[in-house]
Formats: C-alpha cells, structure tokens, sequence
C-alpha cells in the first residue's frame, strides 16, 4: 500500500459553466493541481435554451426533466460537444493535457436506463460503479492524461443516457480508490452545505454520515443537497479518502465543508 | 518491418450520417473489420438544421461555410457532441471498443487557425500532420480500443477549429503509416471516382496521381472530387499502403475506385 499514488477528483457544476470568466478562473485553479486528476463536470443553462430554441417542450415529473428522445439529443451536443471539449481546449492551452469523454467512450463507465416504474424519466441512466473500467483510467493517467467526464453513459445496448454529474463524480472517485488515494472535490456556487440555507455563511466546516442523517431529519438540508451528500458518504463508505464541498472559486484554499464517514 | 500491424483507417461521410439505416448497416460492417481499425466522420444536415432553429444566418464566401463563433459551438455540439457519442455508442452495442476524440482530446490532432488573407472563413483549422500524436493512438489501438474522430480540432491556445474530416483521416492514415501498414477507405454516397458526375455507374476502377491529373485538367473531376483526391494522394505520397474511394454500402466487398500513386 506504500506506493499508492494520490488522485484528485474534481466535480464542478452547472452554474459555474455558464459563467464564462469564472470557469476560466475555475480551469486555472484546476490545472495548478499537481499530481493525476480527473475532472467531471455538469450540464449549463445552455441545452434549456438550446431546448427552448428547437421548439422541445420541457416535461416535467415532481419538478424533474423528463428526458425524451430529442431531450437525449441536445443535452449529449451540450454536454459531450460544446460544454466538454470547450473545456478540454482551454485545459490545453492552460499545459493541461486533458481528453473529454462520455461513459460510452471505451465503455468507462456502463449504466442502465433507469426503470420506468413508478415515473418514467426517459432516457435517464444509472451508473454502476462496480462496473466502470478503473485500469483504462488508470493507463490513461499514467500517460499524464487528465481525463474530462461529461455526464453522459450509455446502456451497452446503443442508447446514450443522461446521467447525474455528481454520482458519476462519486462512482469514478470509490472505483478509482483501489488504486489511488482519492480525494473528491464538489465545486459549486455555495461556500459549502449551508446549516441555513437562506444563510450563504452558515457553512458547515466538518460533517459525517451522523450529522448529516441529524440534519436531514431536522430539515437544515433538502433537495439538491440530500442527492448530493448521499454521493459524498457513497464515496466515503467506498475507500475515498477525504470529500469536500466547496465554492469552486475556492478550489485552491481551505475552506467550504469537509466531509468524514 | 516484419512485424508490422495493419490498420483500416475508415472516412464516412455526412450524407451517409443523416440516414439512419445506411448509417446502422455502415457501422455494423465497420464493426466486422478485423484488426485494428479507425473511424473518422464527418458532419451532416443536422448542424445546419440546429443553425436555422438558433437563427443563425449562414455565412457564405465562394461556396464555403463561414464558420464564426455561433457556428462553431453548433458543429462542436453536433459533431462532438451527437454524431461523435451516438456512432460510439451503437459501435458498443455491436462489440466494438469504440472511443470518440476530437483533435482537442489528449492533444492528438493539433492544428492552426487558417490565415485570415485572402479570405476570413473564422473558426477554420488546418492540421499539421507531422505533429499529429502518433505513439498515443499506437497505445489506444493496442488497448483494443476503436478511436472515432469527430471533424474538430483546436489552435492549443484554447479555441476549437472546424477542420476537414477528409483530411484528419488522410493526415492520421499518413502519421500511423510510420507503425502500421494501412489501408485508407473514404466511404461516400457515391459508387466511386466517376468519369462523369452525371453518370453514377462511370466509376473509374483504378487512378494514379498522372490519371487524375489529366482528369482534372479534362474537367471531369471537380469541386469537392478534387480536395478528397488531393489528401488521397498526400496519404499515399506519406507511406499509406492503399486508399479506395467506394460506396459506404460496399465497405466490405470489392468495387469503387483504388488510388495508387
């Protein structure tokens, strides 16, 4: 165990994609990490509009998208196109010798359409980390590679599916962990899990499972932020060896929350 | 040179991509290559289409694409993002390794922005061969991976550049010819090189550089013809061991037009 090398696994959202100088300000942090790394990241208000400009009505169940065939369609060009190699150019230029994939891309990362009872979400996929191929990653790595996920998988069967960027960040980090030290970055546009969340300072410096399961109950943390601590205390409980949530303009510094089994 | 592998470098064009089923029947004879194998493809009606619906107004100088920001983020999307991910993940489904790249992805196809004298077509890159990552590839391949490589390269500096699909894979066929024997097919909705353009059944069987010089001169070959035979004959004047021109159709049986030196 003595010669395991360190990984950074890095997650930044939607929000910052859309804003243009900070993800510049973002990707320049991201290319200071010395060391393997790996980047996933989000989707952008940009496949709504692209949405909106074809003419896609939004269908929505309990305030969650349904994607439909042309839905699939645009978040893939979004995503996988424009969002991802955008961001592989700038990491280039930055001396960051980055390669975008999908979980279709050598099959990294298989998923299964998720089941149409009780709602059909469509073309929507569930990873399962026990099956992605950690020793491509590996061998991508070791080439000084950084790999850049976008959060499309595919079913093995032909279909692509749409498929939450943070779980994929959680499952390559718990994957990856056989290998390496792991340690798993969720970017954001918050200072972090927030004990108020109409307080943007109430961050919450450290947290575990026990805390968390105390402050869902009591309902400090909902919606976004249940998903998103599950993914965290899944890597956790999967070897990753520290996760932290945090302002991605504070990618670099200390601060934001820092998350213990 | 005992020892060297073969590869089947493949070029399938955008008319072949908008029709479902020819592009299906494509890939499945794509997967049934043996041996290592690369695909490149090219574009399609839907970045034009996708350009109408965001009410882009195409731009046009001499017939040719104007390619300013707005249209460059649709082709990337379409072309990175769609086409590139759509055609990896039915090649999954058919028991080929597929993996999509741009030039952008791991640095592999570099290229620079076209001079902007005498005519400014905007987000245009022409590659550089000699400086395409050869050795990577080599190291993919060996993997058991199928590279697929979507008409998007980038300048280093961090802007992606629309690029000719017909010359990535005569550039990438030439760069592997230092490792592999290789043999080049450019798929199209055509029978072959035709003596007529008005004929479809006047293919001309065989064509050596002196051939298609004097049809040139003729007028008998013209306009897009000319282009792809250029980079046919710079892929054989840079160690490719045969290129044909055929059918997308006739991927796996003899017929069209062999380009010899």
């Amino acid at each position: 165990m003595g010669n395991r090398g360190k990984l950074t696994v890095v997650k930044i959202g939607g929000n910052v994609i859309d804003k243009p100088q900070e993800l510049e300000r973002f990707l320049e942090d991201f290319a200071r990490i010395e060391g393997a790394k790996l980047l996933v990241h989000g989707g952008g208000a940009l496949a709504s509009a692209m949405l909106r400009d074809m003419g896609v009505e939004p269908q929505m169940v309990g305030g969650r998208r349904i994607t439909d065939a042309d839905t699939l369609k645009v978040v893939t060009m979004v995503y996988a196109g424009w969002i991802n190699k955008d961001i592989v150019a700038r990491l280039q230029s930055l001396g960051c010798n980055a390669a975008g994939f999908s979980g279709a891309d050598g099959n990294i990362v298989p998923a299964v359409k998720r089941p149409s009872v009780p709602v059909d979400f469509g073309y929507v996929g569930d990873i399962e980390p026990e099956k992605i191929d950690s020793a491509l990653i590996e061998k991508i790595l070791e080439e000084g590679i950084t790999p850049v996920f976008c959060p499309i998988t595919h079913d093995g069967q032909g279909s692509l599916l749409n498929t939450n960027a943070d779980t994929i960040a959680s499952g390559l980090a718990s994957a990856l962990s056989v290998k390496y030290d792991v340690s798993l970055i969720y970017c954001f546009e918050k200072k972090g899990v927030l004990s108020d969340p109409d307080n943007d300072d109430s961050v919450i410096p450290t947290m575990c499972r026990k805390d968390y399961e105390k402050l869902k109950k009591s309902g400090s943390i909902k919606d976004g932020m249940i998903a998103k601590l599950e993914n965290v205390f899944f890597a956790l409980e999967h070897g990753v060896m520290e996760v932290s949530i945090k302002l991605a303009d504070e990618l670099l510094r200390d601060g934001g929350t820092i998350l213990k089994l």
